[in-house]
């Protein structure tokens, strides 16, 4: 098995963690985003939308999207829910991720990083208020569950550490979402979980954390 | 089984077109999302952040984002593919389609109805590549497949049916995908199919297609 990933992806990342907990032996092949090598026609005949990471499970097969690798990895695991209404609520929380915690928590932390943040001051106005009501909806699941979907850590509590652990660096303070911070411990305490290291020397192009442009 | 909907929203016309395949009976509760009615204190209680549309399975009981949904409803039928692979790839498709095809396809559309198209002439160029992309990654597939995911019609293809044969309506030229086109065709030639009908009188303030302003 083979992902190819970027190191500072958190998309990425959120594969590396899952793969950490099953201790699932695995081959990586970086791909420098940011130096085009998503953009070149053999990456293009493995995901035409030319993102990583993608995973090949057996060789020649590729699937791309981090949250659908998961889904795939988790199958017949614990971090997959047991019941059909579970897993449609995992399920739920990634596509709650992929549609409004990217848009904002994910796409202000890169643009603080990568200099953009002064191009559309009303946008990053609408993607900060996005970003609190993420977080307040986060907090209202949390403070009464320990975990998202299921009772128990699973493939959607990995999903959404990823870049919520980070949150810090497009500016969102998470002190106020008491339940929030409690989660992100709980996380971090899980059996073999794997702490977020650069590996991979970034590109030349300096620190660049996403792997999309879109916002 | 209930379903809040509201009738100008495609990710609610995902559902409805799921449920016509079934022949699933259920209520609908229309909220008529422009005019505040998913903001108040008792839809908060259903789903945190406001949208549409939400399915409640038994009382009680809430499911929103309608990939999640349609995930739930399929399972057991032959919606949903049958090995763990091409079940990845049908989601795949469906994180494709909140993170690249929502953004671009359906924001565009939303942005030229409601006449936002002005504020941001950069952004709207931006939306008009990434939409152009999605549909070389989408005509791609469907050069070689007939359907996205495991050789047949599932709801991979009702989820990108959805904004995609509304996608005119954003300034999208479809001819220059054929195989896009005639996968519609085979779409809307499945049994069962529901064609897009308004049956709700739209939002006092207008034709408003989208259950999101965010991009």
């Amino acid at each position: 098995m083979r992902l190819y990933d970027y190191a500072a992806s958190q998309n990425g990342y959120k594969v590396r963690l899952l793969l950490a907990h099953l201790g699932t032996p695995y081959q990586t092949e970086w791909v420098d985003i940011f130096a085009g090598e998503a953009r070149t026609g053999a990456f293009l005949q493995k995901n035409p939308s030319g993102t990583v990471p993608v995973l090949e499970p057996s060789p020649g097969v590729f699937l791309p999207e981090s949250n659908a690798i998961l889904f795939y990895l988790a199958q017949g695991t614990a971090y997959w829910p047991n019941t059909a209404l579970a897993q449609a609520q995992a399920l739920r929380w990634m596509f709650f991720e992929q549609e409004s915690h990217q848009p904002s928590i994910a796409a202000l932390r890169h643009w603080t990083l990568t200099g953009k943040l002064s191009r559309y001051p009303a946008l990053v106005e609408g993607k900060r208020r996005l970003g609190q009501t993420v977080l307040s909806v986060m907090q209202q699941q949390l403070a009464t569950q320990p975990f998202f979907a299921g009772g128990r850590y699973s493939v959607a509590d990995i999903c959404l550490y990823a870049y919520t652990h980070l949150a810090h660096e497009g500016g969102f303070v998470l002190e106020g979402y008491p339940a929030v911070v409690d989660w992100l411990a709980r996380v971090r305490a899980q059996p073999g979980h794997l702490a977020q290291v650069f590996a991979y020397p970034p590109s030349a192009s300096g620190y660049l954390p996403s792997e999309r442009e879109v916002g």
